[in-house]
This record gives structure tokens, C-alpha cells and sequence, in this order.
């Protein structure tokens, strides 16, 4: 059976899966992240395609990688957490493989998993809201991903949302993944249950001895606690404005949330939606586009990743 | 010789010019819109075109139109000044001149102008924002006019900069054209005026016996009057995060101010760079998109409708 | 049958009514309020009177005026709209019609009359904050209106819920009439169509060739209008805000809502109950005080006025 | 000689005093407040009331407790500190001492010491604004407590006088005693310190290898440090907003300023008297409300206790 091997490189775990044409997983594999060279990671590669190439006939191979990539969608210029520059990963991978290789940056990848196989696959745009540590995300125009001058298309989590408000990761104050991820929405449920304990007791209650987690929030807002709703609401809050951006610039069918933090389904999507038809323009002339969560759940960049390697 | 014809309507004056293959105006007429009806638009474009068509062969007509235009180009679906609802604009054109007809937002269509023939001809991806009265622009990736999903892409006058700001004639609080088009401009410097009458004495005197105009305050900043400068220094701060947000999203290889505002050309493109450059994520990674002034100037929708005609 | 007379004696009109001891209202006159002296005034309850009083036997006249009355309530010490300084209305009219007279601040009379025969009927404490041109109000402890040492108690109109905010009447910044008032009502609504004529459409259409009233807004909220519903929004979140500042200094069981803005009932209600739910301290200890829509209209006052003479 | 047994119930010290009818104490002891149980508390209670009543004819046992006391006055329904919930102190200590017992709230009680036998004697309404580690209070209006429908009546800590703001202990953004309580005060003065060390200097000089505390800016602001001065300036506007909005809804004869940070004295009152005029009100028809400064310091709880004791 003709499969194509989509692989995911993250900084912890490189996890690969052999999939068919119908975006179905058929079997996966997971090792850890070698931190030694990049050397050793194009080796896991290659033993996981190894593993998984066994008994299927193998198109192509599809890596998802947490960096930017060229437009010969070959080469990692740049990977923050992984200490690569100008990696030339496809190459290695198919040296070690034999098979033809794709690299695409892995929210990209994550992103077309969605977009063809998961909540957008009736669309033909999409924007996808990765909303976990940080903010990644995806933009797919007239089905075709937005890859950007430099590969830096889709780098929606430093749209600036709040100038002149919380310091970013990257330096600048005031962007969508300071405001909106779910390390800012740990930071906010903290400083509040700082600030009052009374009114964050049902949070610190869950957090026991540690602190505040993401989790707990979750829990706590599922449980009605007013605290941890107002936790969920302003980030919320950001999610809706960064949305009416991005539907001002770009006109997506459909933004698709995706990530950790969106797991936690309408507590985010519902007050984001709110937010987002608020600072949506020329809202009286059209209809809103769609605010859907993903369906992919974490398996998104290995589909995805897969799908890009085929012709 | 070849020509397309290029028609920019606006809402008091339509321009058409008769275009070569090099993005020249080899002729050029206008006239007043016409207020009595859609009909009359339609009847006066066909005036335009035989008046321009006389000594050319022409190949067809492009006409760049203020509203939003469905994905085939023929029908204006809605255009807010205009009071147009759902026009068959090409089809009238058509009938009316007997030469295929295609319709373009005008932004758009100005975009297109510059990046064909203009300031961003070099390039395969832009971003032109057009700086007048409001904030429009058109959006160009691998090539193509970004149109979206229906049709509002490109809308960049509405990406929304300062949650909570000034609220914007779309009834938003704190979109790009809220805070940075010439009409803020104007806001700022009378605010500033009324606010200090002894900082803001040479607008003032500028003025006279009328309020301060939008060239009152380039002219002052033009003779380095310090609030004038404060001026241009504060629409050109947002001016630059809406490019740093932009960035993050689409990536392009440059920015094109365009627009009366943009005439001023450095006193708003040095500050609005610097911001930019303040806002950009990534800029320790590679180099940050140009910031250039549009060249063709108010021809750019007469050039850049043309061009979009052509086969 | 015995009744008490009821006197409302506004800038414009003056009405009076028999009452019974059941708070209705048995007979009920009008006069326009004599602008030539305060004599005239009580001249014309007089007149009132005399005319109810004819088949009932009268116990008391109660009257309710705008203005600060004095402890014995006998006086109006000021009252800034008939132009009056310590009149001695009770004595006036108790001479003109040979019955004991009870002077009161007209929005305590018309809270009085809530509170016993209205809303706030089945409770021993009350707030009831009257939401119109300006906001007024009454407070009720232990079956005891609040006076003050000077009578200006209940003046809750001007509690400072926004420091530095809107400029109020009074002139003092960020009352919470400033902010909340129908007057306030029409201000951010006819700002918000002089920004954003589009967003304003619906209310700008409904008031045609005249100014945005309050009824226009009312009316577009109630066709669930975007813009409308954000201006009751924001005059909702800042009556929440004082309500919540009342709570924790008063701590009544209900808050009813009375006045002209009041009848728009749930779109003034629901998001003034939910802002005032967030802002009240404490919340997680006890149940937060009923939030009620008035009852009795614009005959509160008269009736309010019956009982408090009532013996 | 007759005497009534006052006791302020800390969460660190019980302090109990035999008070005869001028308000005078006679004899008082100091216990640790032990953690182990609300029976232990009431024993400690027992304790002192039997060292105390040795040589006196005691009439009755007047208890204030941090926390929210029933109607009936025999019930602390909650006490954030002491973890109680629904304890029946009243009668605990009642068995315990063979006395009549009425409990009352904390700051309550102090306030009507203060009102009683300090300074606010000569008055018949009174709100009294303990600053402290947070802000507490009491309001009397004709000579009684106003309790409230729960007991809540009198937090006045919790008046939201900036929307927005300050998170409050409570969970609410804007609480009086977020914006202008002795922590409050510290947290301005060690934010300005450690923003502009220079202009910090004196109180960071006078802190030496600790953080700033309380004391190190009255000190500093004794001395006339700008910095410190500014420091109270700001809560003191913060102290003048929040008695306006007491006066608009209560009309009290006098506010006495209590509790530690009063105890700067002109520091602080003359600041807010500035600031209370400033957002006062009618204040052309009427004189203000006077602001004082308490007179019986820590002993006013014991002081009042004691008084509410009586019958």
C-alpha cells in the first residue's frame, strides 16, 4: 500500500507516522530529540522511516520542523530551539533513505493537516490558531500555504495586538502570543490568584502545592469559577482582535483554533468569537468568517507533513 | 498600436487612460461621476473609453471600483460610497463599448499599478498601503492579488492596531485607519493645536482663519516645526506596527507607502521604518522587508487596472 | 375615604394624586409649575389639592420636590432648578389648604414609593437608582429612607465611579451620571454614529433629519443593532460598577431600577446584573443583591410622597 | 464599679479591656490568638474576661471579630482569617464566662468607638475609614450602625473607586483598599524606588538592606522627600475620591480617618481633604463633610466592643 511518511521534529520528541491518502495514520513511531548534531536527528529520521517503511510502499517523506525554512522547502535556515543554521535536513534524510523529502516549517505542516484533512477540509481558505505555549499558526490562501518572502508567512503569533503591552518572547512588547497563548493565560490565572487568593482559591485549591497550571484554569473554568473564566476571557479577548486582524488582511473562510488551549473547546472559542465579530470590519456586509476548533488534536503536523510530500 | 484601457472610479471623478504593455499612459481623460445612478456610471466609462479608444487597438478594459467585488470580477457586490449593491458593472461596460470588461477594488487595482510598473516592480510579493483619507492597500504573494475568501483581503485599513483607540468610521475601536491615515493626522494636529495654541502656532498660522489641513501640517513639518513632526512622529508609529503585523502574517519582500500622506515621503517613511523595525519579530534572523515610496503616484489604479485586463 | 395627597412638583409640571392606603392612586391632576414665584407654586398645589379633595377625606399632603430639604422636612433649602433657597413649602401649602404638609426630595419620594408599594416591596432595605436625564435614587435601610446630615444623602447620581472621566453637570469628573445616565446614553450613541456612520446606520436611520435620542437607541437595541447594544453596554458596565460600590457600603437586598432608561428593561438589566456581579466583592460568601426593574412608573413619586405624610 | 468588657478578636493578638461608661479603659490584657481552634479562641476570650472582671461589676461582653457577624449578632458567619464559618461565638463564650455576649464586626466596632468617645463624639452620623494593611470601616447614620442586609454594610474597602485598576485581595480590580491602604502606599513607594532609584533615594537610604516598608516612607515624607510626598499624594487622592462618593450616597456629618497610615496625620488628611473637595458634589451648596483624624488608635475596637455592649 502507497503511503507517505510525515514526520514531526520537535525539541523534545521526533514523532513520524505513515499515511495514506485519506490522511489516515496507519502507524506511528516516536523517539526523543537527539540534542547532540544535526547529524543525529536527519539518523532518527531515517530510523524511523526504517520502522515504519516496512510493509507500505513509500512515496515520499514530509518533515515538519520547528524553524524557517527556504523556499526550496530543503534547507532549515534558522531553528531557535534546536541551534540550527542553514541545516540541510532534506538532503541528509534522503541520503540516509533513499526517498525524495519535503521540509516545511511544522505550524505550516500542522496547519495543511487541518486545512486537508481536518476542521477545514470543506474550505478553501483558512487560517489555523495554534494556541498553546505560544502562538503558531498557518495561513492557506486559495489552497495553496502562505509562505512568505523570507518563510516567514504565517508568524501570526507576533502580530502585534497590544502595543506597548506584554513583553514578548521574541523581544517585542505587545504580540498575540504574549497576550493570547496559554503561557499567558498561566501568567494572568498566576498574578490574579497573587493578587487575591480569595478569589483564586478554587485554582490554588486544584494547584495544591505547585503552582497555577494551564490545566487547573481549564478545570476550574469548567466548573463555573468566576476567576478562572476571567482568565479565559481575556485571553479570549485577544484571540477575537488578533482574528479580526488577520480577517482584515487576508479573508480566510474559516480560522480554525488549534494547540493545547483550544482543547478546552467553547470556554476559549465562545468568548473569542464575541470578541472577534466585535472588531470584525464591514461585519454588516458579510458574514463572519467561521471560528471552528481543530480535529487533529496533536497528530496535525505528521498528516500534514505527509501531504505536503506528495505530488 | 495595443493599449488596455485603465478607469479608476471614484466618487466624484472617474480617470481612464489609455495604457501600453510598458505601463504607460499614452491618454487620459476624466469626468465627474455621475450621481443619478449606476447606469449612468456605466454610460459615462463608456464615454471615457471611446473618447481614448479613437487612434488604439484595444485589447480590454480594466476599471478599479471603491467597493468589493465578487471573485469573478464582473460585479460589484457592494460599494459603500456609491451606494452600489451587487452592479454588474462589466457586463454594462460591456454591452456599452463592446470590449471584454474586468472589475478590481481600486486599492487593488492601485496596488497591482505599483507592483507591476511602480515601486515594488522588482518583487514578487507586496503589501502597498495606500495613505489618503482612509488606509487602503492591496496585498501581492508569489505574483497574485490576494482577494480572499469574499473578497474583503487587502481590506488593511481595518486590521485593527489599538484595541480600545479611536474609533474608526467602520465602527471598530482602533483600526490602521483610525490611528494612522491622513484623517488622524489632521485629528491629531488640531487636538494638538486646540490643546497648546502656543505649540502648535505655525499649523495654526499655516491655517489662518480655516482649520489646519493635512498640508498645513506637512508643510510645517517640512520646516521642521517640532509639532508638526509629533505629528507625522505618531501616525507613523502606528503606521510601522501595522507593518510589523502584516509582516508576521504575509511576509512580503516590501512595503509600498502610497497615498496622499506618503507624498510627504521621509517624514513618514524614516519614523514609520523605525517602528517598524521597533515591532518586527524575528529581525535578528534575517533581513527586515523595504519600506519604499509608491513612484506612480495617482495613476497607479488607472496603470494597474489596465495591467489586471491583460491577458 | 381616606386618603393622602401625593404632590410630584417638577421643572415643567407639577402632578398630584389622592392616594389610598393600598398605594393606589384613586385621582390624579396635572398643572404646568408656575415659573413667577414660589409662591405661585404653592399656590398651585394648593389648587391641586383643593380639586382632589373633594369626595376624600384628606389626611396629609406629601410632596415631593426637587431640590435638598431640610431635617424637619418643612423647607427646600436649595433647589436648583425652581431657583429656590430655603422656601418653606410645607408651611405655604399647609396654610393654602389647612392640612399637615411633608416635604421630601422628589427621587426619595419616588424611591419611597418603590419601595413600599413597588419593586422593592418584600424588603427592609433598598437601592433604587432612577436612570434618566441624570440619575437619582433613593436608599431605604431598615424601613428607613437614608436623608443625611443635610439632606443629601441618596445623592447617588454623583458617586465617582470613573475619576478623571466623562465631565459631569455638577462638575465634578467621572459621576456616575456622567457616565450612565440616558444622557450619557445619547452621547456615546451619537458619538459612535458621528465616528462610524456605517456602524450607526440603524440609529442614525431611525432618527432621520434630527439629532440620535434615547428612544432611537432603545429602539435599534431592541432590533438587536450591534452599535445600540454596545452603548447600552457601556452605560450598563458603569451601572454595575456603582451598584457594586453601593454593595459594599450599604449592603441592601435589592437594587431597582427605575426611569426612563430603565423600561428598555433586559438590555439595561442583563448586562448592568452581570458588570455588577463582577465588581462586587465578596461574591463568593453570599448570594449578591437582587438587580429589579421599577414597577410603578412615573407615579412612584406621587405615591411615594402619599405614604411619607402618612402618619 | 460597673464596667463592660470590650475585645478586639486579631488574627495574631486578642486584646480585651475593662471599659467603664466614659469610655475609658480601666484595665486591658494582650493573648496570642491561638491557631488551633475556634474553641480555643473562645476559651482565650474566657481567659482574659476572668483576669479582667476581677474587681469589676462586669455588665456585659462586647466581642469585634474579623469577619461577617449575623443580625442577631451572636454568629460569626465567616472570618477570612480565622477560617471560621458559621461559629456561634456568642454563646461559646457566654458558657465559658457566665456573661451576655454581642458580637459584632471588627471595624465596626472600632468605628463606633470612635464615633462614641472619639473623633467623631459630637456627631450624630459618622463613616470611619480605617487604613491599614487593607481598608476597613464603619458607617453610623443617626446614631446606629448600619449593618447591612448580610452584614456587609461598611466594607468600604471594597467601594471600586478605579475601575480597571488595582487588583484587590477580593479579586475586584479597583478597590479602595487595592488603590490606597497602607499597601498600597508600599507597593507605590517601592515601584517608584525601583523605577527611579535617585529619585527613591531617601527611602531606600532610610530601608538600607531591606525593602521599603511603611514607616521608611512616613519618615521619609516627614523629612519633606518629594518622593514620599508623592507617594501619599497618590493614595490620598485615591482616600479624597472614595469619601466623595461615601458623601454623594451617605451625607455623613464627619469621616475620621483611623488605623495606621492616619496616623501620619496631616500626611495624609490634608492631601485628601484636597482631593474629597475636589470630587465633591454640590459642593457650592453646602460645607463639606469634615475630615478628622481618630483619636482612640488601637484601643477604639476594645473601646466599642465594649459600648455595644451595653444596653
Amino acid at each position: 500500500m502507497r503511503v507517505n511518511i510525515g514526520v514531526d521534529v520537535g525539541g523534545t520528541k521526533i514523532a513520524a507516522g505513515a499515511v495514506d491518502d485519506n490522511g489516515e495514520i496507519l502507524a506511528l513511531v516516536r523517539k526523543p530529540t537527539p540534542a547532540s548534531s544535526s547529524d543525529a536527528v536527519a539518523d532518527t529520521i531515517g530510523e524511523c522511516v526504517k520502522e515504519l517503511a516496512g510493509s507500505y510502499d513509500v512515496e515520499a517523506i514530509g518533515i515538519g520542523a520547528a524553524g524557517f525554512v527556504d523556499r526550496e522547502r530543503t534547507t532549515v535556515v534558522f531553528a531557535p530551539n534546536l541551534a540550527w543554521r542553514n541545516e540541510p535536513l532534506a538532503e541528509k534524510v534522503s541520503q540516509a533513505t533513499g526517498h525524495r523529502v519535503v521540509v516545511e516549517n511544522d505550524a505550516n505542516a500542522a496547519a495543511w493537516g487541518e486545512f486537508k484533512y481536518g476542521a477545514a477540509s470543506e474550505h478553501s481558505s483558512a487560517v489555523v490558531v495554534t494556541v498553546g505555549t505560544g502562538i503558531g499558526g498557518g495561513i492557506i490562501v486559495d489552497g495553496a500555504l502562505l509562505r512568505g518572502a523570507g518563510g516567514f508567512a504565517g508568524e501570526i503569533g507576533h502580530i502585534v495586538v497590544n502595543p506597548g503591552g506584554q513583553r514578548c518572547g521574541c523581544g517585542v512588547l505587545g504580540c498575540w502570543e504574549a497576550q493570547a497563548s496559554g503561557t499567558a493565560l498561566v501568567r494572568i490565572a498566576r498574578q490574579l490568584a497573587a493578587d487575591s487568593p480569595v478569589y483564586g482559591a478554587r485554582m490554588l485549591k486544584l494547584a495544591g502545592d505547585r503552582e497555577i497550571t494551564g490545566l487547573d484554569v481549564t478545570r476550574a473554568a469548567q466548573a463555573d469559577d468566576p476567576a478562572a473564566l476571567e482568565c479565559f476571557a481575556e485571553i479570549a479577548e485577544w484571540i477575537g482582535i488578533g482574528m479580526a486582524t488577520l480577517s482584515a488582511a487576508i479573508d480566510p473562510d474559516v480560522f480554525v483554533l488549534a494547540g493545547g488551549v483550544s482543547e478546552s473547546g467553547d470556554l476559549l472559542a465562545v468568548p473569542a468569537r464575541a470578541s472577534f465579530e466585535k472588531s470584525l470590519t464591514a461585519k454588516e456586509f458579510r458574514p463572519a468568517p467561521l471560528v471552528k476548533i481543530a480535529t487533529l488534536g496533536n497528530n496535525a503536523g505528521i498528516i500534514g507533513a505527509a501531504d505536503l510530500a506528495r505530488r
